[in-house]
């Protein structure tokens, strides 16, 4: 079994040096996020994430939740340790006070987020499909409605889900048939829906469905879809539960990974109807579920980094440990721990290297995300919410891909004893490939951010994120340093490369959108190459300064702020140049991509 | 379930046009490989695998082997498909007629190779195995070995394993301890092995392990380890099965895949010795092994592909008939099969290019053994070895790296549904993952073409495929058709980065060991992105002719030989860029690879 240990000093790195901590503790209503407060945060989220989650990770896989007679088991441990989520009161950190939250930056509930992830994907699931839910519900819900609902889901004590899938509607989701037919104050629902995550558990006490479904005459495809309440429990007007509503699990999908995500087939109205309760108006539902998704994308994401990182622990640990062969340097005439045989380090530092991109990428865009919805200068914030709109599909894209990649990486480190299920090196690549899939595949992701974020904006956010990696770039020009001059290097030819390309497609977004799409996903992984780069520089360019400086804050630091350095280095030689091949796929590769005929395939 | 269908005209391709098969049929010995005779072995191979293993890969994988009370069950169905193929006489495809073999050329069991690989990898597994045993074994055993085993083994009626692995002593062979006591005829063999591959079974009579052990006062590492058969029964002078040998297996590994093949755990002498036959002389056993080992890296490879094929196969069978989502072209008002959505054509377009280089690279690297073998004439001989060893790693390590990146898309085509087991792209993705890491990981496989290969003939069989592959850019230059320029000059800058990641590494081989070594794996997939480029290149080239002479080889395969031209066009657009990052991580990368201390890991 692995250890899992969140990785404190890297996410306050990027928290405080990339992520601006400081300035978003500035913004009204964030006061409270103080360095001392998110230090406890981190510190006690962290010891319920190693202590109680990871433990059951494993045993969790094992086991997996069973189906039987109507009802869901999750693994042994888990609605303890579920429990103990909720009185720690984690799920409520960046909810309105107003329902029992707790109003914290979204930005230190990121870093919360990679722990449970971390530690436990399967568990951490019902609280990403809650979280969602609230979002939903505090967008677009009446006030009744919030009233009734939020403080318990806030809390955790009610678990959410979303309700999208139906067997002929999966990324099409305008093709969904499930119906709802009006009935007083309420709707009738009924119909099929798949791959319902938590749709079933008993880990807490009521489970609220957020329903898509179509009423009488609706038009078709997106437009007439409406989004409902549906509780396994009915809702008394005080709050408490009233009788089971007519909607039931039917089965649970047999999965590659995740095994103790209860993965569900859930059937509304064998009965006579579901009782729903519509949010917002009538074929609205595509807009608040919206709302939801971006966040949520957002939190896919980091899923891809945290378990990378766990996989990383393990590998490194492995690494460490496992004692075999002789060194290439003939610095030893018996065997070493295999960590110091070239090519695992390039194993490890490939996962190192990657993570902290990654890290950075996700906690910079929840930034603004924090800075679009609170700061004062509506320029600002208007300019936090592009970037976040543009960034959104590659942290949940990158992320993932990047994800998948490492955990493989992760069970090569450790050579025959990765494909044995034994060690956990293989969870984590079952585990995690499920995250390019769902809440979007990847390949939306990729046609999101061509044609709603480059092509809709004219390159707007584009050329801004451009402009700001050109001031990092100036930036290291004037550092001292053998690695600045390689890394700013490095970061030029992949600005370019992205530059060149972003150009490229929106050209071609006017005279030839199939084979824009065609591109698509490579540009999204270029921007992530790019991306990751620009920020490993600055953080390394920010370690620098303060090794130049020296002082208090490099001082016991040192190790710390070179390895930022080395890594950023890495990154520069070694990652950093895939931006050419992603360039290319791009600018050329659309049109072979379309020229074969579909039957000579 | 998915079915399989081998690809025999993509195959019959690869053999007569990059193979040349016709130049190995006139090699003294192969006189038989008619075209008839490959056509109609390809047809019957073909049968067995789709109609007698294929369908029993899922069931297989579901049930697994079975250890219980000391026995090993293997899954309903293996033993009678096992003995089908013994029937057939598959695996005495290119053996020594001597010993009951067919000699037949290497080029065409590679070729049903890659059918019983991708019809049921697990069960593939046993012959891959035998076929090590048996080479062994007529390179190095005793005539009177050879007499009592070989014929058994060639059929098929004995299976072979290879027993290297102990639980200290992966990687690193050398430090094996299983001893071997000399005691008269025989020597009694002592120790634990692990992972060893169908170790114990139900699908045959005998058993015969080749065991690697040391004998007493056996210097340490690998000079000091020789080779035994040790047979499950021993076999009496008259060929006919005697009593049990002391060996037993222990227990099967719990894996991540392959789940129908017993991968055991064997106890050697539990009874005070297990007897065993010296191959060759003492202390000779590496050599031996490696006899064995090389042919099985290519196997191993074989395997990459065929199991890449297979996922192809699903995903495009998926792709065509998984409706969802309007064209983006406009083209239709409805939703349509996915394959028609450019990114879903990308991936599709991706396995679809990888795989036909990874079989022409697989297919032509076996033909190269055939010649050095067979070739009256010692240069070509010696050139064609030296391409074969050049080669072997990257067989080995890039089909099995490009095997777990393809299978991980077609699990990503298959949207959610790739994810449910039951749809059987979970399976491939969890089944090939083994390849990277046995016979050798592809790290190893990374220094063995850096050490024993680049550096040992200083760079001299390189430069020979690099001669070769400019020879290609002279002929496309004088082809006619629109997608030979690009297709040029992808391959001419992926030459140019192989040339200068060579001479790099040449030099860096003499002053900064370690810092090559870094590069090494970077290196083998550099050297199999540009050689799979090539050899699809020359196809592109040998379909343009057939097409621009017309006539009988032209006119009905016009449809085929078009599709061979794009498809090397999407590779050089798409792939082939891969190899400038692939040359800046061997050129830059290895210096910040080994800079960080490992305390800062």
């Amino acid at each position: 079994m692995t250890a899992y240990t969140p990785p404190i000093a890297d996410m306050r790195f990027v928290l405080d040096e990339l992520a601006h901590l400081d300035e978003i503790a500035a913004l009204p209503g964030y006061e409270e996020a103080t360095p001392e407060l998110v230090e406890s945060i981190l510190g006690e989220a962290g010891k319920l994430a190693s202590e109680v989650w990871a433990p059951l990770n494993q045993s969790g896989d094992h086991e997996g939740s069973v189906f039987e007679n109507g009802v869901v088991r999750t693994p042994k441990g888990f609605p303890d340790a579920y429990a103990r989520y909720v009185e720690g009161g984690w799920g409520s950190l960046p909810f309105d006070p107003a329902h029992g939250g707790q109003g914290l930056p979204w930005a230190i509930a990121a870093a919360t987020q990679e722990m449970w992830h971390g530690a436990n994907l399967s568990l951490a699931l019902s609280p990403l499909l809650t979280q969602g839910a609230v979002e939903l519900l505090s967008a677009h819900g009446s006030e009744a409605q919030k009233a009734l609902y939020l403080a318990k889901m806030i809390s955790g004590e009610w678990t959410g889900t979303m309700n999208l899938t139906e067997p002929q509607a999966g990324s099409d989701v305008g093709a969904l048939k499930t119906r709802a037919e009006p009935a007083g104050d309420h709707y009738l629902i009924t119909g099929q829906k798949i791959y319902i995550t938590w749709g079933e558990h008993d880990c807490a006490e009521n489970i609220v469905h957020m329903v898509l479904a179509r009423t009488p005459g609706a038009p078709a495809g997106t437009r007439g879809i409406s989004l409902f309440i549906v509780p396994k429990y009915l809702v008394k007007p005080d709050g408490s539960l009233g009788e089971r509503n007519d909607l039931r699990c039917v089965s649970l999908e047999g999965k590659l990974g995740i095994h103790a995500s209860p993965t569900c087939v859930m059937a509304y109205g064998d009965a006579g109807g579901a009782k729903g309760w519509l949010v917002g108006e009538e074929n609205a539902g595509m807009a608040c579920m919206f709302t939801m998704m971006n966040s949520a994308r957002l939190s896919v994401g980091i899923q891809g980094l945290a378990v990378a990182e766990r996989a990383y622990q393990a590998a490194l640990a492995f690494a460490k440990e496992r004692v075999q062969s002789r060194p290439i340097d003939g610095s030893d005439r018996g065997p070493v721990p295999i960590i110091r045989h070239p090519d695992v380090r390039r194993m490890l530092m490939t996962m190192k290297a990657t993570i902290e991109a990654m890290r950075a990428l996700a906690y910079t865009t929840v930034a603004a995300q924090d800075k679009a919805k609170r700061h004062p200068d509506a320029d600002i914030r208007a300019r936090n919410q592009a970037r976040v709109d543009l960034l959104t599909p590659v942290v949940k894209g990158w992320l993932t891909d990047c994800g998948c990649e490492l955990a493989s990486i992760g069970v090569q480190v450790h050579g025959g004893m990765g494909f044995v299920e034994e060690t956990g090196a293989a969870q984590f690549y079952r585990d995690v490939r499920i995250t390019p899939i769902y809440e979007g595949t990847n390949g939306i992701q990729g046609l999101d951010l061509l044609t709603r974020k480059l092509l809709r904006d004219d390159g707007a956010a584009m050329t801004a994120l451009q402009t700001e990696m050109g001031v990092t770039l100036g930036e290291l020009e004037s550092l001292p340093g053998a690695d600045m001059a390689p890394i700013r290097e490095a970061l030029a030819d992949g600005v370019d490369q992205l530059s060149t390309a972003s150009d490229w497609l929106l050209e071609l977004g006017e005279t030839d959108l199939p084979r824009a799409a065609a591109g698509a996903s490579p540009y999204l992984r270029l921007l992530g190459t790019v991306t990751g780069g620009w920020l490993l520089a600055r953080g390394a360019a920010a370690a620098q300064r303060y090794l130049t400086e020296g002082g208090e804050k490099a001082g016991a630091r040192e190790g710390f702020l070179t390895a930022k350095i080395q890594t950023a280095r890495f990154y520069a030689d070694n990652i950093l140049p895939g931006a050419a091949a992603e360039a290319a796929a791009v600018n050329r590769g659309g049109e072979s991509t379309l020229a074969l005929d579909e039957d000579l395939f």
